[in-house]
């Protein structure tokens, strides 16, 4: 049993399940796919995945899951090399080998009981939907995020703004318009922690889709392995105080 | 009431201020020029500045005196814009806008009573005058002030010393004659402090201009906005204990 | 009294005696060489030097030692000069001027009695010997210790093996066999700390020799001063806990 991939892919799929804080991740290895959800501690966000198996340069796992630690997965990806291969010698093996640039690293898995099980993503109706190149969007809330550790996101009248929430009248507002964006429609209008969406943000690549709605989670959508596969984020909204 | 310029003159003008620790600046905005003095908490160091309303793409301000938060512009600095414009709506406002990359930043101005008056420049008559690069200067602080939280300055016949203040026999001297500098004439010894002198001396562009005296403060004069406008730094000498 | 020579072969010499944290130095100046041999604070690590005096471009002491402080030196070299040199006036004087870049440093010199003695360095005959690149080496080095504080060498039919020592099952392991290797011979097992090695192997340039024995301590031979000078590491094995 054994997948082959390019480093760069790998380090992908775990950076997205880093960006919402995640250590552990439940692998689901199918015949089709490669996939996981998981929940962040605080239960606030959610990240998901799905890479379909011809992505992978090789790829002759039987259908099962796997848990892994992701820090130690981290380590095996800055050996250096630019593919990586994931072995387990049988469904029975207790561990995979991990093997890059010549290094081989043996690394438990860890329990299935004690990894949580995948997350449902609720199946939600934004009302506002907001096209963008992932990495502009990643730079309006790196800058919003140096005046506030709130973020409000809202859809009016065809134009996205992304805004600082303050005390007293100070505020920093980035107003998008039809130009700036792929696309904009609906209305929404929620309110979220900073700290989660810089963190989201930097694994963002290419066009994403933001669906908004009125106090309500947003969701982030993605594409993984330069389109070949898929991502997701989802951040619960924040009550103002 | 509207100011334009590029971004890089206002970040110039503020880190200034900052190069002696200043958190607030009280801004005179007059027909012909902007400025400010200012001194530092601990009534050490001051900087000036004077820049020619002209250095303005865009200077339509009402005589005025306007009392900024230097760290919040500081962020809207950050974002990305070449050109920055501050506007405030009437003589009554007590917000200006920033806007800059398309993001808007409100940001209240300081109550006037409570922002330090505009310190007095002492005029001094310094027997000793050193012209030199400004980053020149800056290598030779930082530098000397690897070996001595104290840094000596000497003119002495025709000669510019910098050295450190050490405990016992070792020193660092870096001597300068003529070939190494623009011009030197005069007499001068001084202590100064070393962490004052790196910070001040990181905004130090162009030529520049220092008088020097006998355990006197020194002066350094420098040009601002590529030679249209023009700064002044003064650090109060330090006693040898 | 006088030694000048490129600043980039003192520091090559400063900086493998800070490879085992030694804060002080005895230089030993002879007629033909220039040579240190020091241990560190734990009794762990030694590391030696020798450099011909042709590697310099003026080497005009009188046979002598003197004991320098690492860090003052080191100061000195960050001036930015390309030659350095250090005088010292006469075999009665208790300080060395350090000249680089226009900057003289008067550095006091440690008095002989508080310096350790130089110490031996112990004839070891190991039975396994590598020849590999320094670079690649240190790159090792630093990916196993990402892994463990520990690291295992092992020579065993003709494979070069650097591993983590982890508890449970997990471990990484990166075999180089002779195609990746300059020369192998020989059979050797021991157990070293990682830190000690990771700060060595940052100071190994070029081609570099190991000698591996049986619980037995490390031996790095490396030249210095591109090929003029050499040097030499000695790292004591750790027992296994």
């Amino acid at each position: 049993m054994k997948l082959t991939a390019k480093t760069e892919l790998i380090k992908e799929i775990v950076d997205i399940a880093e960006g919402i804080g995640a250590l552990e991740l439940r692998l689901h290895i199918e015949t089709d796919k490669l996939w996981y959800r998981v929940v962040d501690s605080g239960n606030v966000a959610m990240a998901s995945v799905e890479i379909p198996s011809d992505a992978f340069s090789e790829y002759s796992f039987e259908p099962s899951q796997i848990c892994v630690d992701i820090k130690k997965l981290k380590n095996a990806l800055g050996f250096g090399g630019k593919e990586i291969s994931i072995t387990r010698q049988s469904l029975e093996s207790n561990a995979i080998i991990v093997e890059c640039a010549g290094y081989k690293s043996t690394q438990t898995l860890l329990h299935d009981a004690t990894v949580r099980k995948d997350p449902q993503m609720p199946a939600l109706e934004l009302p506002g939907s907001i096209d963008i190149i992932g990495k502009e969007f990643a730079t309006i809330i790196k800058n919003i995020s140096t005046e506030s550790d709130k973020i409000r996101m809202v859809i009016s009248n065809g134009v996205f703004s992304v805004e600082s929430v303050n005390e007293g009248q100070d505020n920093v507002v980035k107003p998008l318009s039809t130009d700036e964006l792929i696309g904009v429609s609906g209305e929404g209008n929620s309110l979220f922690s900073s700290d989660y969406l810089i963190s989201m943000s930097r694994n963002l690549g290419g066009d994403v889709n933001i669906g908004l709605g009125n106090d309500f989670p947003i969701i982030i959508s993605f594409y993984v392995a330069g389109g070949h596969g898929k991502g997701k984020y989802l951040l619960a909204p924040r009550v103002e105080a």
